[in-house]
């Protein structure tokens, strides 16, 4: 097999077989394939596309490129979440002992922030000592003794995925929707997942500016784990503006537990309970959504999803009086409101500015080597749909900067916000389902 | 300026400035811009082209990468020919003697042969003592003297050019008309031409296979000549069969001879005379074509295009002998003759199949390095379009191989003539001629 004809084959809208796709997969791993070769094979796959059986031969070529993490030893069906990154999404953080309190186990190998967006191992190191290394044994012994553990990506995991996207970064080749799909669940599956629920994001915020791209995506990723033998369902969600209302390390722990006492954000806690009942479902512990709904719905109001936290928490040495008492976790030094400049209704908030907007006071990274201030960041005060008076706080900015960062920031989120003089519908929550059966597309934003 | 936006604005199917061009080609040309890179933006211009104006601007971004060769010593129009390549196609030996004859300066460089196609370099090496190795100096010396050199290709030449060919043959994006136009045109200006004349073959024996794929890339290479100042003419001309009689180093050479006698192959004098008048309008030394072609046949009766080669012979240290005497050149210890199978007419020769029949008895190269036999060949007895008897001969072979390869060789030549039961016309010998003003596509194969 000759590499320049695989390349032409591709060029020319032909389907490459599983071997042919292996063999690219293999010899660039191994750098026998040159870049030059897999990157004018990318942007022949940008314009040709893929199948759905070539995608799926690609994500399994890229699982076995390195290591795959062996779950067999937690009993049940493992269900790996995976969304393709929000501003102020701290759903993990609710989903991971809410689903351990409901009988699901979860093994999570999350990662860390980059850009506007935030990671859930930045989240968690605001809590005093917890750990976020823990060995293989360490990590399955605590999945099967407190139901749950998060520990960040470690070891050699589907090594092609980050060499081919490496090169697509500088090659243009980033936003072809099999190259996304693939790269996203050859890691899911190299983590061991028997089931992964997606929570793709649209809008502004969002990778995936449009619906119909967040579809496409969504679509080529549960075509993919039904290829493969791992159920996949995936949520459109909405991006239009933040999901919870902080957005920082320490804030977004803090909302976290308040959604855990039953006290979060309306969109927070109705988005993780939406994609909590899918992963129920997913992990058998419930026959349809709306019994895994009122399951979860429970194990908030009986406590038992905070316990499991604390629980999580103090196993991976973690202090937990932070959970009794989020007062005590790290805080900024200043809180600067940013007041409304008129009279009206919220029409808009631009999550991405608002996530750069936090990158910019330390809460974020604008490369992956910076250092960030886990007690900074910003808290809104303001949904979409929300009526606001002149001088009202839209936000507040929790601040260690000097005043000129401040001020620039403050201008920028104020600028994030766009406000109507007519009331305005607060938008959808969820705007469809992806399962193997097709696409449900909802109106009300629920499912 | 970022490579990776430049190669995103390709990929999105927008327009590349000058200095975006220049700066892809004289990073990559200096090395600071990587292979994989280029490759990804050469697989984007595959599948969104370029306008006349990107096209222009890569040609000369390519011709300023490297040396250029400056003919200004030499008084008048400097017309240069380039062919996409063909079997069997002696023109350039026909053409530089009569055109010097009638006084437009020929001041060639001329390439080897690869694969099925011939090069004038290696056909002019039959003549004994000829030397295709002079320096600039001695080179424009001697078309200032004698009106024509023919020397073979040396110096640091549009070395972009070289690089990117070397990439895009092992990534897939050698056949995009503007990466063709613009690899060829780089060449023909940096050999220092004022005006140009293309023939671009078409037809199963040539690189372009369909007749508007060779009117496309035609017309790419007009649209360069006339953006950067050099006035540009293509004809598409037949590969349907070899354009000559003869195929073969010597072989051409002795076809050639018997041209300049008014007694070579009708097609090859054909195609030559047509090609020539072109040429000659170019050149400034007729006022149209009818004139032209009327000089050119005077030129060949009067004798003095003849003595014109060997006049150029002289010049470069070749044997003059040999073209008052043929029949001196060297030649194969055994002549083969190709029976017909049949009664019937010639339907068709297949160009290519010829080409690498000869290719494989020595007379062309299978790779870069392989040496070749100046002696063998094919020579054609039968054209499209004649009649022939059972048993008679179609071609004959001229040999140095042991008989197991002439045998495989004998089969391919007769496999390469389709013979049919009712007549069948000629075919056309040029399909259309392609200026800045437009195509003409002619029906009788005469322009």
């Amino acid at each position: 097999m000759r590499t320049v004809d695989v390349i032409q084959k591709k060029r020319d809208g032909h389907e490459l077989t599983e071997a042919e796709i292996s063999f690219l997969i293999e010899g660039y791993t191994r750098g026998e394939i040159p870049d030059y070769q897999m990157a004018a094979w990318a942007m022949a796959v940008y314009f040709q596309g893929m199948t759905a059986a070539e995608t799926a031969s690609l994500t399994m070529a890229m699982v076995r490129s390195g290591e795959q993490m062996d779950l067999a030893a937690i009993p049940g069906i493992k269900v790996d979440k995976h969304s393709t990154g929000g501003v102020g999404d701290t759903t993990s953080l609710l989903l991971v002992p809410l689903l351990a309190a409901a009988g699901v186990p979860v093994a999570k190998m999350s990662g860390r922030g980059l850009g506007h967006t935030g990671g859930t191992i930045d989240k968690l190191e605001a809590i005093p000592g917890f750990r976020t290394e823990l060995s293989r044994e360490e990590f399955i012994e605590q999945v099967k003794e407190v139901g749950a553990s998060i520990i960040g990506q470690s070891g050699n995991f589907t090594p092609a995925d980050k060499k081919l996207y490496g090169l697509r970064d500088v090659t243009a080749t980033v936003n072809s929707i099999p190259l996304i799909a693939s790269s996203i669940m050859s890691k899911k599956i190299a983590a061991g997942a028997d089931a992964i629920l997606l929570d793709v994001k649209t809008g502004g915020g969002a990778f995936m500016k449009t619906l119909d791209d967040s579809i496409r995506l969504a679509e080529a990723m549960v075509a993919i784990g039904t290829e493969v033998g791992r159920e996949t369902v995936a949520l459109i969600t909405g991006m239009e503006q933040p999901l919870g209302n902080s957005i920082g390390n320490a804030l977004e722990v803090k909302e976290a537990i308040e959604a855990l006492h039953g006290k979060g954000s309306p969109r927070l806690t109705e988005v993780a309970l939406t994609l909590g009942s899918h992963m129920l479902r997913l992990g058998g512990k419930a026959a349809d959504l709306t019994e895994a709904r009122s399951i979860l719905s429970e194990r908030i109001a009986d406590g038992l999803a905070l316990a499991k936290l604390k629980e999580l928490v103090a196993a991976q040495g973690g202090d937990t009086s932070v959970i009794d008492d989020p007062g005590k976790l790290t805080s900024a030094s200043r809180v600067v409101p940013i007041p409304a400049q008129a009279d009206g209704f919220v029409e808009a908030i631009e999550a991405e500015e608002v996530g750069l907007a936090a990158m910019t006071l330390g809460a974020g990274r604008a490369t992956k080597e910076a250092e960030i201030d886990l007690a900074v960041g910003i808290v809104l005060h303001k949904g979409v749909g929300d009526a606001v008076k002149k001088g009202e706080a839209l936000a507040e900015l929790h601040v260690n900067s000097p005043d000129d960062v401040v001020a620039q920031v403050a201008a920028r989120v104020t600028k994030a916000f766009t406000l109507s003089e007519v009331p305005v519908e607060k938008p959808a929550l969820v705007y469809a389902v992806v399962t193997k059966d097709g696409v449900e597309r909802l109106a009300g934003g629920r499912s």
